[in-house]
């Protein structure tokens, strides 16, 4: 019986299986077991426990060693998630060393330290899709930098400019969420081994260095204080995993937008078998580009329950772990999942530069209306000019007659003398200003990072 | 592997089995095949499609025929949730029954209604634990009528009460969310059967006597205009789930102060083996009241999404469509687990009433002021006896000296006479107001709804 | 100095006057000052307070006459916000009437009772706005049930259908929104006179008949059970708002799309002075959908901070009824704004029939592909005719060869016969379903209602 | 007429007064009138424009001059924010200055980047009250660093610590996101002279230069790529705020139950003449703490809606700037006066040792098991002590009879010895573990960043 949409035959597909594996019940019990290890050796280490029964725990840390199905039903039964694993771990070691594990901690230091090596390992797998994802956008904006497009504000032609130059935008705000999210994972997820309150009481005055030599055999930093109360640096990286869906579902909404049927300046990868609907034969979805809203949705849709996960009764709060306990694996599944789908959609995404250049003349020349107005500012000024285009172009768009023939019967004419070729100014794949030189330093930018 | 909150073993056991199962991949898939079969009979019987082929879908139409792992694997590759389902069925009907299945259909329309079918049955299991959460309480609220208690507001003594008074909110407020969810599940679970855009175009005329025979034969009302673009009905059973989130998460909130190592005045159940914590053997925490907050803002978090689906491109648009069915099973399942472990709550509580009477009397009388101050008011107004006893209890708090003295002691008295027997009115149990008939009408209003 | 969203002079026309006035301070202060007297009405016709009391309540219950500055200042320093109220009130009214002011009561009963009041004005006044709205486009409907229209799922051409028909849907919709807010605005916007906690101890045992006789007085129903720490019955009303909201956002968002510079299907009302851009002359925005957009989302952005405020400490908390004393007068002067807005956009909506037939042809016959299939699946099935038409529509788009060569040339044909005449079923208009009577049908509903 | 929570008279005071100022209309016209005329000065440098018109641009660039209430009623006729406001620009800075205004600019350039610079402004003034809070709480926790206090975990007594403990972990949450914030003003707030689109087009080659230039003026960083479509950087303070937050929420939460009457461990600071009620004279309620949870609860709510403000169509969308013209100013003041009210609450909460210690009594020793486990551990192993004192601990409980007995009775001691003094372990002021060194790091933590 598979439930929840990891699972579920329909959407099993949208997520990543790395992610998904890297946060499995074995992967998790397995990641548990290797903070019991390291604290143990830690402990051994400076003489709190010994080194044999380190050792034997150490031998004995492999989930696949634990019955599963036994330690679901033991929790349910103890409403603790964690003593259950212990029995089982303590059974496996065996005397005296069963007496050694879990010294001086407390099953929230077991957890969250777990849950740092599962960010961390999930980081890795993100950072790999998203930097595919901006080398191929890389790729792309340099191709294109040169193809002209009709910007668009408010849902309506704007200014000339180039494809490339809009894919470099893109990139630029990936690599800042990407560069966001290297700065903060160290600091985000660390290792804790203060007890059940952080006062480190139960391991006397070596809870410390206790902690730290855990910390450096996991390869993380010692929180120092708590987290279990204080939960604020998870929800720090989480934040900016929360940037990087805007980014990515931005993105997406343009290229829904520009498949549209009319528009069809790009479109996405296709590939014969692909079907848009069971009763429309014709169709070709963008279904990669949705399925990237949804995803980042379903992502930004937690982002306030963690936050709100912040707030926690005095030292530590189940209400509040539980939730996370629910909440952090899916965010960090669904945030691979939008890398990799989001480089999938870069690196199949199909250009057809001439709608672009269709789109681009569908206004005779409106578009360019800045340019013309800059071009008679020198003279009239740019708040008479702007006034004398303004009047033009909607005069244009309501009598339906040509734009360069409202320019020319405007009574401010009389006054101004219209500079020489003029109507050049019109001429859209003029005036895409510094497009290329912005689209070059993007993709500099963005290989300076990796 | 285990992925996600249903399945894994630290968490599986928050949830009911039974609203899992209801959203299991093979009851999903049999909702859409009951949806084909309800189609194509209500097609046989207008003659657009022929008996035999309608009987002989009707014959297959069985989850347990299908190939559940290749069905995932062929949705992968479509990128198309039901066309591979589609291409099963056909060749578990064979020719030439194969050509009617999924006659005039589009694949939202077989979706959206199978989801209706789900949260039918979601409902109904929702309904009977909540039935079963108000009958405890209002037992509770019977037994405990009378048992005094401090009510408190922002945190501080306010005025006496009785624990029964409590629980009645509790259930009054409940039953109020109880009757929503009762008065809304009929319009917002509808059939839909207007094909790809909702114009009804691939049965011709007929189409909309297909889709009120569909539904007639599923349980349900037909939907009339499309749903798939206009998802209001839906969210409007979600938002009644909302407010029941917010009172279950009230009650748990009580409780947990209540069962507070200083307060002590309810405790959650408990048995030997319960375990509280991996290294402090004494604790007893209301785990299930925390959990149940948990729970509550699971669903709650996940309601703004679910808003935002509504906002759907034109006549259908897969990124809401995607979200809602990653979203949906989630919140029917939290749903029911909410209502099943408050009604656990509830029959479980263990009520305290030496330590709210002992609570009550911490103050030494302050917390029946307003008696006071309702009785001197008869000769001194309101406003004269409220200045007086704001005095005389900041005075008593900041110098620690007896309520009555401070009293006794106010410069205003030289004007007034303190009505005899007027300390009488500082006995808390003598001023809990209309408390016990507001029990009584609670229970009596709860039980009318049954 | 203007400060905030709804004075400011950027943003101010964006919210509609009479809802603004509803929630000024003045009308606030006003509101409470109702309750009071209501209160001390229905006090003295049971005996409680001297009628003449009463009578003098209600001769000063004139917000004109309170100094609101001073207000402002002692409601800071008390850090109370209506005790300097009641100072005030008291002073006006003289003694003894002063001394039978607020008898019983508490703030909360005051503040809650008189949201209510001013929430039903509010929901009057949005009413009104939603009706105009529904009324412009159900004429809207009605003249343009027959223009052909390309139905779009997913951003790609579906099916034909008619403009009449996807303004039939909005209706609909809107209808049923309006349905809910009004069958809910009775049981939302309750008076509440419990006292302190809700026990009704203040009063004695007429408590619960002076609810009543306030509340009859009010044009409310009585709360019977406390509502400051039961608080479903306001979220439900603003729920079914949350619904509205997405509605509107819907609408608002097609229409963006269909104003697009390629689409130009419909515009926005334009007056020569609506100005599009301080650089581009020639922009005509669709601003008015875009603030529509924005509108929505403030409302929606505040209805999880409203659904939390329903856990609630106790039998009262401050830091929930703070957050609905900034968030309700927020949602409803945004709600009436928002029903407003839509009504003006929808008189003025601009419709261009040429557009949309350009528009519908653009596909050269692909968007009626499920005619041709169900014309096909007579005789060979819906299977194979969607195999058929899949395998030649998506040869026509990557070989950008007509559709009608590509069905011709497909080898399925060598076994089956193409019926006669049958590339009449890809002309678009042939194909537009039951738009017609869908049309008719909203706009009956929608009549019905009024 | 106020409306408006800044600035009704029941909430005014809520909000830091600066902050309002700062964001205010006069302050809104005065920011965009100094990027106009750092524009005009970074364009004359470099020739764009005349010196003189530049120095007449900024001669005329005071919001003083302005008629706001014409401004207001053009604003809503043109149905654009800034067109209006240049018309009287220009005509306060006559011919010929006025036609090189807003010289190649757009609307949303100046705005975006005025509100980078009433973000720093309001950066400012956050800063100021949060190291005055975290000053005041580090003088706390450097006061009661061995102040005894209960450790609670789920609302239960946990493990002892101190009271200085607990402030010293809230000053280092503080201080992380007193450093997150600093760390990303400088890159959140930027200055855009990219023209319509970001193309840079308007100014020809010397775009970037001027945007440069302007920025160096203003004291920003130009921003490159426009920020008008991209709008991650303003968002990555806007969720360090929301870290903030969570912070102080938890904060509050924890003061508010603390001073729960029963409890009375702190209370917020006290003046004759804070009224707790208008009919319980007695009440002194935490309303601080209560209101701080209510602003931050505002200010999270705000979160989603500029998250998703980064989803904007193509390379302009006045839905999403809308919104951001709304939510931005309202997240600045809500952000200073939780700042500012947080230090408020440091400043003045009175601390009660005695209360506290009388909590830590109220188990009889049972807070400490940890302590004797720990100690049993020694001998008998981790795991058996558990089991051992979860049997006593809980028959104590059970049968209410005291926890040294039930130890004591035991079956499991006849197989181990107690160790001598044993009972010793069970007092609570002998396990505080690391607290005072935790309290000095903290400290010293805090004092480096300031």
């Amino acid at each position: 019986m598979h439930i929840g949409m990891f699972e579920s035959f329909v959407t099993r597909h949208w997520f990543n299986s790395e992610a998904k594996e890297a946060w499995s019940d074995v992967a998790t019990l397995q990641a548990w077991l290797d903070v019991e290890v390291a604290l143990a050796n830690a402990q051994a280490e400076v003489g709190l426990v010994p080194l044999e029964a380190a050792r034997r725990i150490e031998a004995k840390a492999d989930a696949g060693l634990f019955d599963l199905e036994r330690l679901s039903s033991d929790i349910a039964f103890a409403q603790h998630p964690f003593v259950p694993v212990l029995h089982q771990f303590e059974a496996l070691c065996g005397e005296p060393a069963a007496g050694f594990i879990h010294w001086g901690a407390t099953t929230q230091n077991i957890f969250d330290t777990a849950s740092s090596l599962q960010m961390m390992k999930t980081h890795t797998l993100l950072t790999g899709h998203l930097d595919a994802a901006i080398e191929a956008l890389c790729a792309l904006a340099a191709r294109h930098k040169h193809t002209a497009q009709a910007g668009r504000t408010h849902g309506q032609h704007a200014l000339p400019m180039t494809f490339g130059f809009k894919v470099a935008a893109w990139v630029d705000e990936l690599d800042r969420d990407r560069r966001r999210l290297a700065e903060r994972c160290k600091d985000s997820f660390v290792a804790s081994m203060g007890g059940a309150i952080g006062t480190y009481a139960a391991c006397g005055p070596l809870g410390r260095a206790v902690e730290a030599g855990m910390a450096a055999r996991l390869g993380l930093q010692p929180a120092g204080m708590a987290m279990r109360s204080s939960y604020d640096r998870v929800n720090d990286y989480v934040s900016a995993l929360g940037l990087l869906m805007g980014t990515v579902e931005k993105i997406a909404q343009d290229v829904v937008f520009m498949q549209r049927t009319e528009i069809g300046e790009v479109s996405e990868a296709f590939h014969l078998g692909k079907v848009g609907s069971s009763t429309m034969a014709q169709k070709r979805n963008p279904a990669t580009a949705l399925l990237l809203t949804s995803l980042t949705r379903l992502l930004r849709a937690r982002i306030p329950a963690m936050l709100a996960s912040m707030v926690r009764l005095d030292e530590g709060d189940s209400s509040a772990t539980n939730l996370c306990e629910a909440l952090l694996p899916e965010i960090a599944i669904i945030g691979v999942s939008v890398a990799e789908t989001l480089a999938g959609l870069s690196r199949g995404l199909v250009v057809n530069p001439d709608a672009m250049l269709r789109n681009l003349d569908v206004s005779n020349g409106l578009i360019a209306s800045e340019a013309l107005m800059m071009r008679l500012a020198q003279t009239m000024g740019r708040h008479e000019a702007h006034q004398l285009l303004y009047d033009a172009a909607q005069r244009a768009q309501t009598e339906r007659i040509p734009y360069i023939a409202a320019i020319e019967q405007h009574p401010l004419l009389a006054a101004h003398q219209l500079p020489e070729n003029w109507a050049e100014a019109l001429t859209p794949q003029n005036y895409v200003g510094a497009c290329a030189e912005l689209v070059d330093d993007a993709i500099e930018r963005a290989g300076r990072q990796r």
